[in-house]
């Protein structure tokens, strides 16, 4: 009834880090896990050298640093995942993201599985020679309030993209509502951008959100690509990772520190996997939680050598304003994606000299 | 520039569990949650009167009844959503996600909003008809462990439903690997079941698991529905909620305690919203940390009056026995579907036999 089948050998590792009074403990999570992301069955119910066997995972690496984290490298068969990225989210956490205290830390993928994904169509590199921006930070900014009427979303986009910034996306909110629908939002801030550009002489990009139902989220993609939008943003978390992995593999269109998914791959390596070219997050000292470690380890995420996958670029942001502008350069250098959004309203009713002004701080950073 | 455009008036609820040292601390974050899951902009940008205004959420109660533990129950304006179950999703809990201590308890909708959404396509009345079980709970189990070949799951599937399972579903692990790919395991688990359920004159559902990538999804439900099986399974935190809903209403087929979203909204309000008939969920004390209390939520969330949306069943599993039967009734009552799956092949060696011991213990509950 089983037969054997042989496996290629290919591993791809995951270190988890794993909340445990003890060595011990710690091992026996380890091993539950091993079963538990992969046949989700008893060990006893596996035939000694069967594939079912083969498919269980293996604990490379054990250790306990301090008295309740250890961190246990395990690795898997690559064959657990056919060539499926669904499949790889649930090998890499899925039901053991049920349980308290485990959290993925890093992925580690052989060039067999890096392959099956196209990662960042661009990546920093190819986002520059777009914008045209050779060594400065990327300043970037939001349409927003949920509220606004597509006239004066447009109007809005067509000030900032005056006054230099370089990419303007869609508040995530702004879906397909009464008072600014998604397909005269997109005509009307696409051509308020392209106006600006052409008497500006510069490549600003509008984003429009395609986060949508699932049978408009293509649409959507491509109608933004014939409206000669620059590129999309899209929220992993509301229309699923292999939305936005369908996403960007099309080439006609444009946090609790035991639990989860690290930021470092939630925000780095996940999103390059799928193929997003930019990752949003907070930057820390915002609205959010988020620390400078956290930060720190995105960035890591967003450029660690993943095979043929290309780097992303971050997109630092919620509730940033000037005064942070500094320690952001600091932090990222200048191959990053600084993000104000709300601030850049705030600070006076002429919208271009405001983006003006952002614009001038990181141009000035770069002639230091 | 900003029009008076007039707002329905109609809004949905949502009760939110704030952590905060006291009233004050609960209010603030309160407030802060209001903007952040609709404008996300101060609220000094948003003018008197505006729309934009209009779409902040209102807090409607605020109550700390422990030291640490306060309930906010915010509305939203239907219109914040337009009619998108992802920009509800973003609603009910998008930016505020990435906050620790903010918990979603509950929601309540209007008919405007439940309408949206055509819930369940069967509900408990429509299982029970189709599965043919008029009182008792039903019996369910799972194909397993990853790594058989599709001759096996089928063979497993055939003495399942000969010894009188209900529902055969796929274990979700099994997606398209090699060693049994979605087609020849579809092809031949419908196979078998529907040959056993001609013997025997059973009426078992096969369940394939149709959690794939984002072109493969509908037409994997499809093969199902023209393979004979008689439902599907799906991992809407794989292939994203809206994938699920957009299954559910296509008539052509077949935790941590403080942040996150409540076991009463994740595997209750919420799937029956995406249009899912059944949860599947860990029940207490099995492989996962759930308690009592939460499976006692799920089944209220599953059954809460929702409008037009119809209840769910409730299918809780994960590393249940047949020692736990009695219990699990207990809690359940009759409208349940009971998942065991490695226990139903770890009794023995025979599994039709295995299967007929679970039903039996199940009949007799019936009749008692």
């Amino acid at each position: 009834m089983i037969p054997n089948m042989s496996l290629s050998g290919e591993r791809f590792t995951v270190v988890y880090r794993i909340q445990a009074d003890d060595q011990i403990e710690a091992r026996a999570r380890a091993e539950a896990l091993c079963l538990e992301q992969t046949v989700e069955c008893p060990s006893a119910l596996l035939p000694s050298g069967s594939v079912a066997e083969a498919m269980v995972g293996r604990i490379e690496d054990l250790r306990c640093s301090s008295h309740d984290a250890c961190t246990a490298t395990i690795s898997f068969a690559v064959e657990t995942i056919g060539a499926e990225f669904t499949q790889f989210l649930n090998v890499l956490f899925g039901n053991s993201s049920l349980k308290p205290g485990l959290r993925v830390e890093s992925l580690s993928l052989p060039k067999t599985v890096s392959r099956l994904f196209k990662g960042p169509r661009f990546g920093p590199s190819g986002l520059r020679a777009i914008t045209g921006v050779a060594r400065r930070p990327l300043v970037c900014t939001a349409l927003k309030p949920l509220g606004l009427p597509a006239t004066a979303l447009a109007e809005m986009a067509y000030r900032f993209a005056w006054g230099g910034i370089d990419l303007i996306k869609d508040d995530h909110g702004l879906a397909d509502q009464t008072v600014a629908p998604f397909a005269e939002r997109l005509a009307r801030c696409a051509e308020a951008v392209a106006r600006a550009n052409q008497e500006t002489g510069g490549r600003c990009l509008y984003l429009p959100n395609v986060t949508a139902p699932f049978d408009h989220v293509l649409p959507r993609a491509r109608a933004a690509r014939a409206a000669g939008a620059g590129g999309l943003l899209v929220a992993p978390g509301l229309v699923g990772w292999e939305t936005l992995r369908r996403l960007a593999e099309d080439d006609s269109i444009g946090v609790n520190p035991n639990s989860g998914l690290s930021p470092y791959v939630l925000f780095g390596q996940l999103p390059r996997l799928a193929g997003a070219d930019a990752s949003i997050y907070p930057h820390w000292g915002g609205r959010f939680s988020f620390s400078t470690n956290d930060c720190r380890a995105i960035v890591a995420g967003a450029r660690v050598d993943m095979g043929s996958v290309r780097p992303l670029m971050p997109a630092p942001g919620g509730g940033m304003g000037f005064d942070r502008l500094p320690d952001m350069v600091e932090v990222y250098g200048s191959d990053v994606i600084l993000l104000i959004g709300g601030a850049l309203q705030q600070r006076g009713p002429d919208l271009t000299a405001n983006a003006r002004y952002f614009r001038e701080k990181i141009d000035t950073w770069e002639t230091r």
